[in-house]
């Protein structure tokens, strides 16, 4: 089951897919679980945030990469020759896939360790309170937490061709003498990139 | 536990949403692994499709019901005085904290019996080969089959205002000398209509 679960589909047609649908479903539960006693005081929609900002390809890739799957995957030639063996995705499948075999091979109790093996340690350094918001949402609940007026967003300029337009945001929060710029292919991203600027001046000085 | 997972928001702030998150995690793996040792021959995309249209609303509703859950439930007065114990979210979410609070009370091996002393049964009801395609594909997979020419499907008639816009399509399939009409108030609507009503025609003659 380990060779299965560490089998891309470009190797052969024993491949890994669905112990990964496997390994999919138990890490949702097995974190679920975990969420749901660690964190008592959290409504079902905070543990919903918290649930799928930590069960995401970024975070698997960075478990593979802990374990060294990479080197250890077999993949058809094509994939080992494009570097198949360093794409997120396919870490991240090989990761969900080994819970997926562990669930098999030990049971519940089992794939419950080797997922909170990897994941108690990491939640300790992520903050659960910002993980997965964005920055304008972080930079609006610190400022209602002051009691702060919420920033303003002001397009400043637009650019480039329809397919490729640029935008510039300014942020700005009179009541903090704060303004900050961001720039990107939408006025969204823009807003963000601006919000964050803020939010990182104001962590610098408070 | 018991009561806590019978509590909507309305009646009390001990109410059942943490658990219905927990809950439907564990739905989920539950049937994961059951699918997965059931259907051997699935692919990965069939099992999702498969679990997607087992584990959904409808189907809890149908247990919350076997289960007599309506009457059980603590709602609020206004949810009370509206029906709310027949509502079908409130059902669905009460049935899934339920399985919740088996995981809490009993561990994984308990809330698994729990969920497959339901599913199980239904399962054996419910066609796995069609479940959750719609007309259009079901009858597309027929005539495939069967090497015959696929459908074609052409709007005879649309009316009515902009906003409430109704269409007529027929779907013909000369070879069985087939030919049926649907309506809907989207043109893709009206194709589903038509593809079931010929659809339905080739399973009483075939």
């Amino acid at each position: 089951m380990l060779e299965r679960a560490l089998t891309h589909r470009s190797y052969a047609p024993e491949h890994n897919e669905r112990l990964e649908f496997l390994g999919d479903s138990v890490l949702g539960c097995v974190i679920a679980k975990h969420l749901y006693d660690a964190f008592p005081q959290l409504s079902e929609g905070e543990l919903s945030r918290l649930r799928s900002n930590l069960v995401k390809e970024e975070t698997l890739v960075t478990f593979a990469q802990q374990l060294k799957l990479g080197s250890l995957l077999r993949l058809g030639e094509g994939e080992r020759k494009s570097g198949g063996f360093r794409r997120p995705s396919i870490l991240a499948d090989a990761m969900e896939a080994l819970f997926g075999a562990i669930l098999l091979d030990g049971g519940y109790a089992e794939a419950e360790k080797a997922v909170l093996g990897l994941f108690v340690p990491y939640l300790q350094k992520v903050d659960i309170h910002t993980l997965g918001k964005d920055a304008k949402t972080l930079l609006q609940e610190y400022l209602q937490g002051k009691r702060i007026p919420l920033p303003t967003y002001t397009i400043i300029a637009t650019g480039g061709l329809a397919h490729e337009q640029s935008f510039q945001v300014e942020c700005a929060i009179p009541k903090l003498k704060i303004s900050t710029r961001g720039e990107g292919s939408s006025r969204r991203s823009a807003e963000q990139q601006a919000a964050q600027a803020a939010y990182q001046q104001l962590a610098r000085t408070s």
